[in-house]
């Protein structure tokens, strides 16, 4: 009997040696690495009797063809990865499905729908300063400007479209007909914890978080550490500390919200002088966007008080904000269904990052499938997820393939 | 009637133009500027009827004689400043007792013992990483290494005193007989706020307080801002949130007390990520010891517990420690005497910053001048001390001098 697991381990293995030298996997779009995986993919997806073509915003697709006018099912993810990443965020959502359709192949069963299996190029926003370009094009989002935009090199995402051997302004021409789609299906790492410490191998996504991020700024008063009495004393970092500390009391307070200040810099940083600026972020994340927005309100109206008490000069700004973005219902019912008939418990969870998903849902239905990753790691070249919990995912996106009946 | 604070005024003026371009003054040791400004101060000093020579660690001395066997009165600081400095740290101390002997001598009143001003050519220790070269070398407390120094260009201390004419391997020769010396007093801006706040123009420093500095490095873990739950986060950023919060609370409740975070800094730095590590120094100053001592000793207390609580990774360094040096009680009464009858409070205040005094203390009895300050603010272009101020300075330098009868 094929242990389908150790199957999808060896074609990840196979696929992470597609990579820029360096440690780990660095795999990004529209390079000689990306055409060997297409190459590879292809290969495997023509033998399990799939229809291959690569479209024009460079997502390789697999279609196999089933009944007609009984719609077609998406699943897939995205084939590059972060410098120095790991061999499984993106690539082993593509993986999985292929090998569910080879399992229930081999298995002799045939799907009730058209599936097709989706390889997008870039979602990972490495090399060019945007994204999920693939699946924006399925949903016929993408926004004009984007080809012109350059890598570091100076080369136009158009260009090295083309360079590719594709027709980037071509497109507009493959937004799907939302008719004929029942849904697109994302298998990802969990990149985080939550699986792992509950003991379970694959969880169900109810929704993709929202997410807004603040920038922060405060101006203070400088001076000299010894000769400036501790009354009166204007210090920016001693105002950002509180910040810190009430963007983690407000996410440990409010159920399911993340919040987390990343990144801090002050003036003039030195030992010996009071600091006069400080610069910071905030970010919350929750899957519920009221959560959300009244831990950003309540944030700002904490700084407020706060520099206005400490007679500091304030500029917070909301610098960037995307909606929660819940699951399907349906098919995520199915999912949980498949996932306790493969002996799990049907464990549904948040995704805090966002996903192709998160754009294909302006298409479809879509739902995703977690798999557990050792100690919650990804984006780093010693991300690993299991053979037999990627064994019980092809096993459920199988059930789940021919649930859709 | 002559207008002492004016012709000090006016003195700096000139002084200020010997200077490196670019806003304000710079004015570094054993270069072209400090050749000028010793020359401009030997004339006047030639002027006041005072015997001048440049000593082998480029102390400018200006020595008016006084009966024999009635000791010597050393007054003065340091003819350098920082890069883009003002025009009064430092070298107001040297002008306004060079005045305050003018005074006398246009009084008619000669001073009751011998008197020396002093302008030594390193405090700020901008050029080289060392400084009180000058003050040191009369205390012969100058340390063995320190002539193989170098400064941004690779000169080393030695090869700038050589080339400046100086014969640095006789700096030992310079320390002073203990029993010839009276005292040393300087005068200097407050650099700081504490002057002004009490609408006086003098005081008189109690001691120059002690410092202490800590290198706090917190090592937690990293993760994706979304993935990662609140619950078991080990955020360095945090952690050091709350020792900011700590220094300034220690600060805050301990009378003289003065704490700082000067410096911090985290990664990975993006706003998307927990922070894996913060490295953040503490200082904390206080002409008492032993409150200096209580509040470094409860910070790495709280340091400790915090970083336990947290499962975070903690390095806590005391990486200096100078001991406070009060002031010697007779010659700051004499001070303080002189100040009231120049019609002042006679305020007394510590000394945050470090003097050429602090190395002189190691010679003989030191007593220190503060002058009023505009915003407390030093090492700027903008510093400023007004001209009435500085005459009521040079008013009771000359009372001072006269006192020691």
């Amino acid at each position: 009997m094929t242990d389908w697991g150790a199957r999808a381990a060896d074609l990840l293995e196979d696929l992470a040696s597609l990579s820029e030298p360096g440690p780990g996997v660095t795999r990004l779009p529209f390079t000689p690495e990306h055409r060997a995986a297409v190459e590879l993919l292809s290969n495997r997806m023509t033998q399990a009797g799939l229809a291959v073509r690569l479209d024009d915003a460079g997502t390789l697709v697999g279609r196999l063809e089933g009944p007609a006018g009984r719609g077609t099912l998406l699943m897939g993810s995205h084939q590059d990865s972060v410098r120095h990443g790991g061999a499984f965020d993106g690539i082993m959502g593509v993986v999985l499905p292929l090998i569910a359709l080879e399992k229930l192949r081999a298995e002799g069963r045939a799907p009730p729908c058209s599936v097709e299996v989706l390889a997008f190029a870039d979602e990972e926003g490495v090399r060019f300063p945007t994204a999920l370009v693939g699946s924006r094009a399925l949903a016929g989002t993408v926004e004009p400007g984007v080809l012109e935009m350059t890598d570091g090199d100076g080369v136009t995402l158009r260009a090295a479209m083309t360079a590719f051997g594709l027709a980037p302004d071509r497109i507009g021409a493959l937004k799907r007909d939302p008719g004929d789609v029942i849904g697109f299906v994302e298998t990802h790492i969990e990149q985080g914890p939550v699986l792992e410490r509950a003991d379970e191998a694959l969880g169900v996504v109810s929704a993709i978080c929202g997410i807004e991020r603040h920038s922060i700024g405060i101006v203070g008063e400088t001076g000299h550490a010894g000769t400036m009495p501790m009354e009166g004393r204007r210090d920016a970092l001693v105002a950002a500390s509180a910040i810190v500390t009430e963007v983690n009391r407000l996410a440990l307070d409010a159920e399911g919200l993340r919040g987390t200040v990343g990144a801090l810099a002050i003036g003039p940083n030195v030992v010996n002088a009071v600091p006069r600026v400080a610069r910071l972020t905030a970010e919350f994340r929750s899957a519920e966007d009221e959560v959300r927005r009244a831990a950003g309100d309540a944030l700002h109206g904490f700084a407020e008080a706060l520099c206005e008490r400490m007679d500091l000069g304030l500029a917070c700004e909301l610098t960037y904000q995307q909606p929660a973005q819940p699951c399907a219902a349906g098919l995520s019912e199915r999912l949980v269904k498949a996932v306790t008939a493969a002996g799990g418990q049907g464990l549904v969870l948040p995704s805090g990052a966002t996903h192709d998903a998160s754009a294909m849902a302006d298409l479809c239905p879509v739902a995703m499938l977690f798999v557990r990753c050792r100690d919650g790691v990804s984006h780093r070249p010693e991300e690993f997820a299991a053979p037999e919990d990627m064994g019980q995912a092809v096993a459920v996106l199988a059930e789940l393939v021919m649930s859709l009946d």
